[in-house]
């Protein structure tokens, strides 16, 4: 048979099996990799552990004395921290959460194609609504011209195929126009998005801000994690919590970071950091700008409105004085407060009992956030999937 | 026509065609995305800096006040470092010598397959001699059972598809100890590496580590950024660079991490990073359990001997102490250096003036330390690039 990729749920099963069997080792006093190859003790101590399920079988674990001596030598990163076997498991739903189709298929998908640069990806009925317009066309994919194995794909309208980016954002412009009076695009802006094969090269057109989902073209924004250090906290790091008003009209009333938003108008990350910081937190320039740009996160999946969307944050983290405390300033969030890791942890594992939960991309940012640091432990089953996942799609 | 990625140098170069016109802005002091948005003093730096090149061109922008404003509010992760627009285009030199494939092809490239899932690729070649063996069996990827564009795929051969992996083990021992003596395996460990789906899954086999990426099954490594922290370093940072000994059979002289090392024997990646700190650099375990996992980097290329690696290296940072100097232990080092981040950065961008280069891998987890502790500024050309590079084989 040729290759599969075998079901996630059903690989993470056998993978926690295997984990929990191969247990502990007295010899070096941490997990052991490969089942079976541990000590007695340690196999033992694996199958009261499968037995019991992993988070009350790790109590049963920490009795052992190399599983003590194992607790205590954790990096500080670390230390005070309540993470199981299970808890890289149940943060991969977070992942999930942001990459699925919902009950559309990868074949619904259609790229939009300009100058031989796939810039965006639609629905199918998203493309006929596109190509209706006679903006762009719709093609079938198959016969003179089509690449083997591809299915159909939108470009632009022979008549604009060669035009300049200019008269292809005024066509654009119309479109969109007749779109917001049909009720089809709604929250307008009056703001201009680029619409790029990569990030910061010039645009192939420019479209309004509120129709740029509807074209299914990568949004790119700014995520900040502001965190104070305390040695005294677990793992040495405490995260600021923001709580999105309750009248917002997207997700109200979920955990947010103290300072996000979409890079646009033509600024940098770093000037939207700037300008973001200062409008949702009170954030002083000089303080917003000692923000760290430290790489980003990427997802593909359905919004909200059932529409295909793909987006790029750019991380970052900025680390606040203990005596500094973010303000409301927008009325867009509730409140701030600051968490320790723990509660953090909890809340991204599904924990309902500290309220609501992270808005899904908020949650992406919030685990680069805690692997960069050094919280999760590489041994731990599920570790690789959870960061390979935070880039679910490639950038350039 | 349908969707094409364009040559990655000619895509580079429209990128920083487009960076150094939009040029800087005064407004906000800097850089600036979008062609052509920024105000005319910008635009004039932009066409002043085009014409004589980038580094000369910085220089010039520079003098203007925007830019000098700029400069003085840089974080201090990047604050006395030597960063221009084409600092990153350089660096991502450093991806593509891990991850090309020579004068091969990727339909040269044959996975093999065991129980449905693709734990190994080899180039077709090396899956010819692996089936003659009668261990292995190459299926041409046409005709009953074939799955619609597939090519070739290798698998285990019928009467052992069935077996318990101890059976199978013994099967390519057996195969692997003929290779020996024919001169195809050389540098016998006498030490089995687990063949996964996935890290930490029960092996389907294992096999001699000198074998395995004759198989072409991933690797996993561990490697530790040693690094000090001193606020009067460029970027607050500094980093210890081992210099591998002249006699060494793979990459004589190059530059090295401190402890780096494969993972087997049934161990963890945390209790590699111990092993391996003790044995190359004298590092005492109490201190080696401070090194923060912080992830992964992946690639996929062919090696030294023409091989195809795929590799996995799991990424940790340990900061050490200022009065701390690691030792060469087990003569695998000649030294190790403390070197300032411009020092590390010139030696990543190509820079003969320190001497020998990196060893290609650790690149790559040098890069992903400069990326995480917010030393590359995100709005220059060629980033998404570089941290999607970084994780250029997802991992399970």
């Amino acid at each position: 048979p040729p290759p599969r990729v075998p079901a996630a749920g059903a690989l993470r099963r056998r993978v926690l099996g295997c984990f929990l069997v191969s247990g502990w080792s007295k010899s070096t006093g941490t997990r052991r990799h490969g089942a079976g190859r541990g000590p007695r003790r340690g196999l033992a101590a694996g199958v009261v552990m499968r037995m019991l399920g992993a988070p009350l079988g790790l109590a049963v674990a920490c009795a052992l004395p190399g599983a003590a001596r194992a607790l205590s030598t954790l990096p500080s990163s670390q230390r005070g921290l309540s993470i199981h076997l299970d808890t890289i498991p149940r943060l991969l739903k977070c992942i999930d959460a942001c990459n699925h189709l919902g009950d559309r298929r990868e074949e619904d998908i259609v790229p939009l194609v300009i100058h031989g640069d796939t810039v965006g990806e639609v629905f199918e009925e998203t493309a006929s609504l596109l190509a209706s317009s006679g903006v762009f066309k719709l093609s079938d994919g198959v016969g003179a011209g089509a690449r083997a194995g591809s299915g159909p794909w939108l470009s632009l309208a022979p008549d604009l195929a060669g035009a300049p980016a200019e008269q292809v954002t005024e066509a654009v412009a119309a479109l969109t126009a007749g779109l917001r009076q049909e009720g089809v695009v709604t929250g307008w802006r009056d703001e201009l998005v680029a619409v790029s094969p990569s990030f910061g090269a010039p645009p192939v057109f420019e479209v309004e801000r509120a129709a740029y989902p509807l074209l299914g073209v990568r949004g790119y924004g700014i995520h900040v994690n502001g965190f104070t250090r305390d040695p005294s906290a677990p793992g040495g790091l405490q995260l600021w919590v923001a709580t999105r008003s309750k009248q917002k009209q997207t997700w109200p009333g979920l955990r947010d970071h103290i300072v996000a938003g979409q890079i646009s108008g033509g600024l940098s990350p770093e000037e939207t950091v700037v300008k973001e910081a200062e409008e949702e937190a009170g954030i002083p320039e000089a303080l917003a700008r000692e923000a760290r740009g430290t790489g980003f996160v990427s997802y593909r999946g359905v919004d909200e409105q059932g529409r295909l969307k793909n987006d790029c944050l750019f991380c970052f983290d900025l680390e606040l004085p203990r005596d500094f405390e973010p303000q409301p300033v927008d009325g867009e969030v509730d409140s701030f407060e600051l968490w320790d890791l723990n509660r953090v942890l909890s809340l991204l594992e599904g924990d309902v009992e500290f309220g609501e939960p992270y808005k899904p991309n908020c949650a992406l940012v919030v685990l680069d956030f805690l692997i960069r640091h050094g919280v999760l432990p590489p041994s731990h089953p599920g570790y690789l999937e959870l960061v390979s996942g935070l880039r679910a799609t490639g950038q350039r």
